[in-house]
């Protein structure tokens, strides 16, 4: 008896057109040895193209697929994802042909793109990695945003660390 | 015996012109007296007036005394502080009787203010306070900022709140 999510998997694949019970099978057991990051980035795919509301102009970088749901939670965020599969780091031998930017300056490339906000993650690789891909981005052209640095909100002024502080006093805003 | 601390205080007094050993015995008791937070904010204002580095054409506005060395550890702030000694909070009581007002408004109509950063805590009650201030200070035609709100240093993207996301999101930068 085939477990109950994978069955799930393959009667909703069952569904497509052209795709049998067999190739629906093939498919199930393939996405079943890909990595979840993956997996999520597939369905992350799938929801998108059929989400009306999504703006096509804006595409939201991330290191992982599981990063998509933190952005999507703020409700904020109506643009596409794209997902890197990681970030750049010298000291674990992850160099830009172990993420996937090539993709990102396709989709920059190919469409009406207005902006890309990177929302790598906020430490040493991530600020990296931001850095590279704005140095990518530049001659195409497309505006580069990164996500905010600052205090996060709830508490006190004093659990922010000194660079956190810092970074919030460089980038205050006119109230 | 008069123990160390308050003996060197009395005797730091009584260096002050016009300060004899008994004056300086009443000042002293008298800072005794009082909390920490003013104790503090003397403290700051002594070093602040000395300060040839200092940049008075800046304030910036804390809560507590103590909120002044996190800032100060940054290093990136030159200007002057202006301690509030509370913050709004209707559920304790506190109006903007409560807190020094006055004195902030009086300082930014009496000299070259260009700018004053409001660094009230990244809660309810530092919120309601810089906004309280925000409106205060726009018929004097101050620059008036808020410290950044967004994601911490360090760690992951998942780390962040969905309101501190929202911000991150909303406050995001060119680079």
């Amino acid at each position: 008896m085939t477990a109950p999510p994978l069955a799930n998997l393959i009667n909703a694949l069952t569904k497509l057109p052209g795709v049998g019970a067999k190739s629906a099978s093939r498919i199930a057991y393939h996405i079943l040895k890909r990595t979840p990051a993956e997996a999520e980035e597939l369905a992350a795919a799938i929801i998108e193209v059929k989400d009306p509301r999504r703006d096509p102009s804006v595409i939201c970088v991330v290191e992982e697929a599981f990063n998509i749901a933190t952005i999507e939670q703020t409700r904020d965020f109506k643009g596409l994802f794209h997902v890197l599969l990681g970030a750049l780091s010298p000291l674990k031998g992850i160099g830009p042909q172990d993420i996937d930017v090539g993709g990102l300056l396709r989709r920059v490339q190919s469409g009406d793109v207005r902006e890309v906000i990177i929302a790598t993650n906020p430490n040493v690789e991530g600020e990296a990695t931001a850095l590279y891909l704005a140095q990518q981005l530049r001659p195409l052209g497309v505006r580069t945003t990164r996500l905010a640095f600052g205090l996060p909100v709830g508490g006190d002024l004093e659990y922010a660390d000194q660079v956190t502080m810092a970074k919030a006093l460089e980038g205050r805003r006119e109230i």
